[in-house]
């Protein structure tokens, strides 16, 4: 049964409680991995809340079922003042507006002696390290929750989800980028898996904390594993997180969250949180194109070159070649003549992931992404 | 030839002048009708730049040719302030930072007695009439400018485009809407000749001043002959201003404005400004499309009658039916059920003009516009 | 008994209802005058809750005591959009940042019949024309915000408040200016009542609808007294309705709010809002400086004359003559030079009410504003 | 003689180039130290500006008597986007409008191989490896300045800025606080000189990099002598660079600057930039006053633990003891009430810094910062 509750993650100038809906499904197998879904910690990116709703509806029926086999929380809206701030049409909830500070930045780091705590866990069972490190992680999070002095406004929210995101073995953080194909990222241990979420773009991360969910979620442990390599001992934590980049913001589309939702589900029948049989194979899209996966140094951004108006020519999504253009920017100052636009040229075969949200360009704006391909 | 300089309309914090392109071409028809167009007063609205880019290779082409006769006024990038107030990817352009004021309503109002004036005009020849009222207005808007307590940023901004704009007898403000379909807004004494723009859709518009500069520039000359009229004199002005939405806003398209460059040259051909042959008549989009003129009481604004997010489910330029689903909204506080959607019925038939650039809505937000067809 | 309840007053995008606090007071004498107080529709200008919160102290008291005469409404935190707006350190709740509308220019006008209802009110008694046309008002208002199209988020809002002001015989609508002086805004025919208030400077205001609460409350009254004087009647309808500004915004003070509360509850005293002898007079400051009452016409605001960095000379409150400086504009471009300042001059001799709350000033921003003095 | 130039840091949506002004004095004994002062990173802390104009007219005085000994670089309103981005009245000029990157903190990060620097300056003379070291950072900044992909919007900007700051010896950035005390940031090795800027509060910083200009400034020569040290060398690099707080934001003040003027010169006569009696001693404020310094981990800040509107009870500059309320932030949830206020208290003996510029605070918001004093 779906089990609603609201989690107060700050309060407002006019002193209401900021909260964020929390539901939950107990699964049936005590021993099955556990799920922590959040969407919209950036509040333009609203793809998410719709994936979420119709997952809610799935892990329904799967419930009725007796189809869902680990315990699921799904955190939708997760960000009360970010999915709130409007500026004129758009959401300028990037980040916190008073600070500047991303939301997706602002996770606690647990930054742990892990050499230490691998020579302590020496001597444990897999199962006894997984409740003393998570113990730890628990720990080390309320106390900087309750630290005297206060936290910020972001940390206030972000570490209340963290709290709910730590307790779980498989995390999906859902994101959305500004104009952009479909893309994940995943730390380099977790690739093979992530490719059952369906998602031909992948973006393979090193081990390292940017303050992000996603890594605050594996870092510590694949960390942990690492010490306990060099111990000697073969640790499978069995922790994966994912940061899910479902297209572009500002927009919610049904027919495109229930393929996300199809690509969710299929990643939970292979790691066991629902029946490896609930859903109807002929009711799955096969997946069998291109998969691409670039690791992170390989994932470039473009910044514009000069000041102007984009006119973006390769569609995110699309493959290109070296000295393809990418986008040709009208610049003012040439308008009228055969100089007015500056070229924007592929410097290396790629895909295009994403590009800027609007023609109008500063100098130095994130004009696209892309990831390079062999 | 065209003739390039730069007019100061503002002076920003560190001390730079706020200045904004001005191209002048000459006709070589002292009595041709002479032309003024800008684009941009609102910052995001950028498409309509790109079209004066090719207006003015265009132009220079037919004033090579012998073939440009009337006197061409073009000003892109007309607001300096909005255009370059980036807010996240996105340009927070529509109003003053500061006082949330409308670029777009901030006109000088010439609100002169017109009986007054019909009788002192009675006795002279359109002509005379056409220059002494035209002196009256020029007086009147630099008088304004003088005053001693100074003008707003806006005024001070505005108020210099429409020195320039009333010299002329055809007048074209390039805006765009949110996400939207090409539409125009015409006097009504002007709906066939706005025709000849090649816009399907038209809002015709009754005399009145809500501060725009299509009407800064119509309604002085169409309140004169009225009044003249009322004398029984019919006063034939030939002023026609109109305010073309281009299309949606963020977002340049060459295509887009080379269809756009095209409607305007067979306006122009028509009016005179440049010769009749002088485009090749198979290169012109023959537009014998539907085509629909409505008042602007029934251009209708559905405001949104929940919070939430929405899925547009009709787009900008589709025409509906009356109980058709416009939109439907997501509503946060009853996801996972049925009841998360509240959708959006529409109240009569009518063709879908535009909708709200976001997903993200608060009750009241400007949901979508549409004109109603009987 | 102080009587408190929240009113929904429009509906975010996480779907939570967006409320204000309703205090209601219900006071012994059925047929005193009633009051209803509000404060910071805009959401930078917060004293007044403090005030709000002084007065409920103040009121409860006076209950407890027998000395509540009227029955009182006050909601004070009446715009948790605009309270809640950060930027930065600052709150940029002046206009709603999706349409840039002022909060405070959304009031329904009813714009009625007034010489048609007039002769229908002629043999009716005061009262009977009271309870009439208070009905007539409150169905105006309730048909606008039922109309099928729905409201503006602005609309939704403010029309809601507006419903418990026009119950009211005596409204206060609690602001503050930017950097600013204590003073109001009253009908011309409240100016003496107003003086009650015990702020030394009145802007005197003519009968007309700019779309304030204030107008909304006392233009149809006014209007309503003027058509049936002529037909001869004298209608005195008691309604009174000031827009106090309390001081600066983006602050609150105890001491300040003290003296503010002991203006309202003295001119609630001679209102018989509560009884005339409920204050210890030994507690009251004596106001007995000089008073000053200006028509809106000599209320004079001076708009930036250069874009620069202003240093204000004369403080909000201060009186100066025609000839002092009242600011000096440090130009960028002239700095490191004697040519550096542009000298602000006063053009009459007045007193300073206001100015902005920023040395920044785009040409064009509102400078300071100032009453002329004889 | 003062020369002045225009440096071009980067290009708007419509076509302008951002530029700074950069004002340039050659001193006239080519070994005194040279200097570097900037203004107005943050866009709303101005009061630099006004500094740097007094400072401009003192420099040229004393060129004109021939007391001008080292090069100076002057650089005020050196943020052109953050300047001229206005909120409403205020100026949201801390970070980057489009990434929320505080301007602040996007300087170069020469982050060398120290160690092996050391051991091959270890053989060279000082000014030999200052010429040295000097080339290496100057040629590390213009790699990055021309990378491939280009830079940031802030990272264009502020880079540039840094290209001439790493040719100075003593380096200013001149900053303000929100509500604030005059106080400075200080490497631990340049306490001491620090003092002569006759600036009470100093805040001593470890070697580290958060990506200021002070610290991308002294970093590399503090850690270069640290290496140096450790091969048995003593450097005395004489680089000192400082960010100065002035006071507070969105404000200019001319007899505060002339203090921040006196401070700065007394300065500058003990380094040898400006000859050492040029200024009459008598004009002097002696500064005997008691001096503050505390290391950056006695600086704190307390974050707003619920949100409300807060009344400050200790001024900026003030000196409080523990148990001292420092605030007390009104709950809307209880106003009418004798709960009504949360009182912030003082965890340590200290002197208060600043405070947040608004009384508007959602929890978290940073609400004050102080230094423990022992």
């Amino acid at each position: 049964m779906m089990h609603k509750t609201e989690l107060t993650v700050g309060q407002n100038v006019t002193g209401q409680a900021l909260t964020v809906p929390v539901y939950q499904f107990t699964g049936n197998q005590p021993d099955a991995p556990t799920l922590y879904i959040q969407s919209s910690v950036h509040g333009a990116e609203v793809q998410g809340n719709l994936v979420c709703h119709y997952l809610l509806m799935a892990f329904q029926k799967l419930a009725d079922e007796g189809a869902l086999l680990g315990n699921i929380t799904i955190v939708p809206y997760a960000n009360p003042i970010g999915m709130n701030a409007k500026s004129v049409d758009y959401t300028s909830g990037r980040f916190d507006p008073v600070t500047g500070t991303n939301w997706n930045r602002q996770y606690h780091d647990f930054n742990g002696d892990y050499a230490t705590l691998a020579t302590a866990y020496k001597a444990l069972s897999p199962e006894a390290i997984k409740a003393s490190f998570c113990e730890t992680l628990r720990t080390s999070l309320a106390e900087k929750i309750a630290r005297p002095e206060g936290l910020t406004t972001g940390q206030g929210m972000v570490m209340r989800l963290q709290q709910m995101a730590i307790e779980a073995d498989l995390v999906l953080d859902l994101h959305t980028g500004p104009r952009s194909a479909r893309h994940l990222y995943a730390a380099a241990y977790a690739e093979d898996s992530a490719r059952a979420l369906h998602i031909d773009d992948i973006i393979i991360m090193p081990n390292g904390f940017d303050g992000a969910l996603d890594e605050a979620c594996f870092v510590p442990w694949w960390s942990l594993s690492l010490a306990l390599a060099d111990e000697g001992i073969t640790f499978d934590h069995g922790i994966e997180a994912f940061t899910v980049e479902l297209g572009s913001q500002e927009q919610i589309d049904s027919d495109d969250a229930a393929e996300h939702c199809e690509g969710i589900l299929n990643w939970l029948m292979l790691k066991g949180v629902v029946a490896a049989d609930c859903q109807n194979p002929t009711d799955r899209a096969p997946n069998n194109g291109p998969k691409y996966g670039v690791p992170l140094e390989d994932y470039i951004t473009l910044y514009a070159p000069v000041g102007g108006l984009a006119e973006y020519l390769v569609a995110p999504g699309q493959t290109f070649q070296k000295g393809d253009c990418l986008a040709r920017i009208l610049k003012a100052e040439n308008i009228g003549t055969d100089q007015a636009f500056h070229a924007v040229i592929a410097p290396a075969d790629g895909r295009l992931i994403l590009h800027f949200d609007s023609a109008s360009l500063y100098q130095g704006a994130e004009l696209c992404k892309f990831t390079k391909i062999a």
